[in-house]
């Protein structure tokens, strides 16, 4: 095969799946959004958020802004990273509008830029709450302040605006943002040799190195991610160089350095520790950095850390942080389904993590863990009606436990509107608006489907555009339909990923099965195309029991059930309360119907399962001696993961007992 | 049967079992105790105890006296309810000495009466921390301030220690103390119409009007606990009436009302809220008035609480306390083993709680749980060396995830030495010198025999002396002898508990097989007892399989082994790791011996088990498509569970799958 120069157009997803929601998103989350910065909406700020104290009851988030800016007077208002909140919704807002133009939206996102413009400081700083309240504190409490996190949200919310509408202002924030940091930070004397306590700016870095050309960007990222835990008493002398009594967050002190991945330098961390959402906003630019700088060991780094979130601290939605205090991971095989934290922005940045590997390497089980993230654990965030959002996503719910067990307070029954820390909802909308970035990746002449969603895009092979058609039902159905148009027959390969749960697939190339080996969780069809082939991939849509490993001892007899990459799910509102005392029994019979009028249209399956017998000589008992169990059989409804809650609030269970 | 009069003296334990604790109590506990309430021991206090800053590294106790007393210059130091470690001990020290007479510990008590007199205000107020650091705030924030509390255990102590050794100034300081409340606190103009927020004072008034019949003493207990809840804005009027900015206790105040059970009226709780410790002590004072002063509604407010607590909300080992948020009670059936409390407090006044419910009612069911939390709960709390106490009383042990996972900091995995909060080790020292009490009660004319340990004590029926000599290797072996001697025949009733885990048993009484029903727990040997009449009961020591009510989520799928009251379980040194996977079969057999060597004499249990086999290519996998399941035999090895983590530190389980 002679040598091939791939390039890729931008995607247009046409799917029914995720054009709900990105539409809903658009139409719903963005306006609402909108309304909460600017404190119009009539909400109920989620108040409890444990351990931290929730400062503000309304966002205040643009008014910061126009403090900052001059042209109101007052206080800043809300969390310290508020700023990021504006930025989220500004990257999110880019996405919608190349996904569906909006003239009104544009001008409303270009005052936004305005206003930043003027409250970004002479110098290049930009910062609402260190410019209006204490701009002698600048980069001086770096592990609380937020400050290069805030700024990395900008600089990527920047560039997605400036490749959407090619506003030039928007990059030039940015461009002078990154050159006020390049002025502060770096190896060289007099400049702060240390880093944010919240990764962020590492990615942006990158991405702005990737849009300008400019080296120092590149650079600065590295400088950042290479010296993070170099020093281990960098963020203590800061604290204790710093006069002001004013702590920056209330609480945060109690944490130890591998919250914020500061406890040894990067290349030296094998296990995933500390802040979820933290760890792989980390891991994600050092992703990024190990190919757009060829850096083997940070690759391998990668590869280490990949593994030990994978293997062992990963819950099977795709959740990740076993536990509420910190919002952290613990250790391995620690992965409890009632108490875990599996915030909606640690299994976002999941994906930005396997998106970013998947860069380094054709491997479909980056887009595995991708597609489990997203479909389960990142859409279960976000309510049907795109309003009420999910910052903790559970695997296990009894509402009275949560209500009445300190320890399981954090876990929601219903989704409440907003949060006084909004960080999850933004997140979810920029990433469901740039969904079509994922679908596809290029190594070499080799087009890498990662993801089925029903969508058409023109790839550019030695300078001839070859449109592909994806068209499928996916996550309902297991047939995906790629259609080839091209004026001149082509060289090259189209990878298809045979997801790991898909355990028998069919090919067919024009009716033909096209019989290829498994690469990596793909099978790459290397021929010459011409216009018209149709490729068909058949997936195994077998309803299938899963098991976690036995060193999960929360998992213990117990299977989970999933169809396609769908995790299912009991809810008490289709199976009444006590849902651990259902058994899938070994020769359970599944039965899938896809319901239009349930969920807003979900594929639903009933289980001829058992119910543990419950007898009333039980209620004055506690315990007993052990008698042989009697068991009533029971039509069981699962329903997917990802829309629990949004019927009658009740409990939900996704490991059921076998 | 003609009517009798039955009074009990006092009891001689010489059990060998018990004889071991009480006599590490004696030798080396007190003294110990003694050099750490005086700053002599070499101890590290355990410094890390959740949710609450810990003042000290030392205790100072006796040095706050000396300091309040005007011996010495200073500030108070530790925890403002410090002086209640000294009663404690002085407690502690009262029921030694009746179990074994010792001079020069009596001289060191006296010594101790007299540093307390000298401390004592002139109005009769005793309590350091407000007489050395803010006497302006006396009585007025007695959510946090403990005063009752301590003078509480002031005044149990001094009963114990007067009836001890008839030290009258101990009882002197005790009255003028609950004469200085009495002028404090009452439903009359200008008293405080309020009440502790730790339960205890009730306690010891009700014991202090038997001693001196003052019926002042029980009005003023009747008074704190039905004004309980009344005025449920008391504690926050207080507060906000308060001038200082010093807390009393750093973080009470987010505590819930339900926290002190001070969220609605006594009679009206029906079910076991707040902070477990305080809750049982509230019990233990209601049981006591409602026996007291025959009030019918408290006692059926007791028995609603019990059923809550042992119906829905008691571990298997007699543990109460479901988180450490508050170390309080959660909801029905929420008993998880790894994150629990479980406080060993909490356990010793459940045993409270269901002493004086036995006074009340010849129920058997009181003693079965008393003997639960004594032979597992309690005693669970200390060391074999009597030197180094759990606070915490888990169920499940994984070590790396104490370490790891902040929710789980809580368990320890092995006894610290000490604790800043020292509540437990005293409190454990008072109840296992005391345990002769606990054997026998009386109602009527029949003496029920609660628990089965070697003792002899006399009665007094009719003026006629009746010696009963009870003979026993409990709770090794369930064959227990009573013989008794008197110089008259002489009718009553001796009853004998038939514990719930006894499920068949056979008295002979000299030989005779004894036919009787079970009346309440409890077969009742009616008849004219002449000398060396000889009673014996065997009950059935089948080690058995429990079962948790299908209610409780966390046991589902497991069995707890017991044995006699002795519940079981295995440990990391005995069986590797990964205990979770260990598998009790239905048609296991189990094998027991009494082991002289193994932590100082237990009885161990072999079962040939089943252990799920783990194989190593589940390394780098953490979910698969379930498969039958494999298994290798194992041996398992049972230990008691009390004496868990007396060699090496490892895993610890009690529920064990099957």
């Amino acid at each position: 095969m002679t040598e091939q120069h791939v390039s890729q157009h931008s995607v247009n997803i046409t799917d029914k799946f995720w054009s709900h929601y990105i539409e809903t998103v658009r139409t719903e989350m963005i306006p609402y959004q909108w309304k909460v910065l600017n404190d119009q909406a009539d909400i109920t700020i989620e108040k409890e958020r444990n351990d931290e104290t929730i400062p503000s009851e309304k966002s205040h988030a643009i008014e910061n802004f126009k403090i900052a800016a001059g042209l109101e007077e007052g206080n800043h208002y809300g969390w310290v990273f508020q700023d990021s909140d504006v930025y989220k919704w500004l990257e999110a807002v880019a996405y919608s509008l190349q996904y569906k133009y909006d003239e009104k939206l544009k001008e409303l996102a270009d005052s936004v830029i305005d206003l930043l413009e003027r409250a970004q400081e002479k110098d290049g700083y930009l910062n609402t709450y260190f410019s209006i309240e204490e701009p002698e504190r600048r980069f001086k409490m770096l592990a609380e302040s937020h400050e290069l996190y805030c700024a990395g949200h900008y600089i990527e919310a920047a560039i997605a605006y400036y490749k959407a509408t090619n506003n030039e202002k928007a990059l030039r924030i940015a461009c002078r943002l990154a050159y006020c940091i390049d002025n502060h930070f770096g190896y060289e004397e007099g400049k702060i040799k240390g880093y944010d306590g919240h990764e962020e700016i590492e990615i942006a870095l990158a991405k702005l190195y990737e849009v300008t050309g400019e080296e120092n960007y590149l650079q600065l990222s590295q400088f950042f991610l290479y010296e993070r835990g170099q020093d281990t008493t960098f963020f203590a002398k800061q604290k204790e160089e710093d006069n002001s009594e004013r702590p920056v967050i209330e609480g945060m002190s109690k944490f130890p350095l591998s919250y914020y991945q500061a406890h040894k330098p990067i290349l030296e961390q094998d296990t995933a520790e500390g802040h979820a959402v933290r760890l792989v906003y980390m891991c994600t630019a050092m992703a990024d950095l190990a190919h757009l700088s060829n850096d083997d060991e940070m690759l391998t780094a990668c590869r280490r850390l990949w593994n030990n979130i994978v293997e062992k601290r990963m819950y099977i939605t795709g959740g990740i942080g076993s536990t509420v205090n910190g919002e952290a991971f613990t250790a391995d095989y620690d992965l409890p389904n009632d108490t875990m934290y599996c915030e909606t922005c640690a299994s976002v940045g999941l994906i930005f993590f396997a998106y970013n590997m998947l860069k380094n390497e054709a491997n479909g089980r980056y887009a595995d863990t991708l597609e489990r993230a997203l479909y389960n654990s990142v859409i279960s965030g976000m309510a049907l009606d795109g309003k009420h959002f999910f910052y903790v996503n559970p695997l296990e719910v009894k509402p009275e436990y949560s209500e009445k067990d300190p320890g399981k307070s954090h876990v929601k029954v219903t989704r409440p509107e907003w949060f006084g820390c909004a960080c999850c909802p933004p997140n979810l909308a920029r990433l469901l608006t740039s969904l079509n970035k994922y679908i596809y990746t290029i190594h070499d002449d080799v087009i890498y489907t990662n993801l089925y969603i029903t969508n058409n895009t023109t790839f550019e092979i030695n300078q001839n555009p070859i449109k592909i058609d994806q068209k499928t039902n996916y996550p309902w159905d297991g047939m995906n339909i790629f259609t080839i148009d091209t004026i001149k027959e082509t060289e090259f390969g189209l990878a298809l990923r045979i997801p790991y749960w898909s355990k028998t697939s069919n090919i067919y190339v024009n009716g033909q099965k096209w019989e290829g080996n498994l690469e990596n969780g793909y099978v790459i069809l290397h021929r010459s195309w011409k216009n018209g082939d149709e490729v068909t991939v058949e997936l195994d849509m077998t309803i299938q029991k899963w098991t976690a490993n036995p060193k999960v001892r929360s998992n213990q007899h117990k299977v989970a059930i999933q169809r396609g990459p769908i995790i299912y799910c009991a809810e008490e509102v289709d199976n009444g309360k006590d849902l651990h005392l259902l058994r899938i029994p070994k020769d359970s019979n599944f039965d899938y119907h896809f319901a239009p009028e349930v969920l807003g249209g979900v594929g639903v399956i009933k289980v001829n399962g058992l119910r543990k017998a419950y007898s009333s000589d039980w209620d004055h008992q506690l315990y007993r001696i052990d008698e042989q169990e009697t068991f009533e059989s029971d039509l069981i409804t699962l329903v997917p993961y990802f829309c629990w809650a949004n019927r009658t609030p009740g409990e939900m269970l996704v490991w059921l007992s076998k």
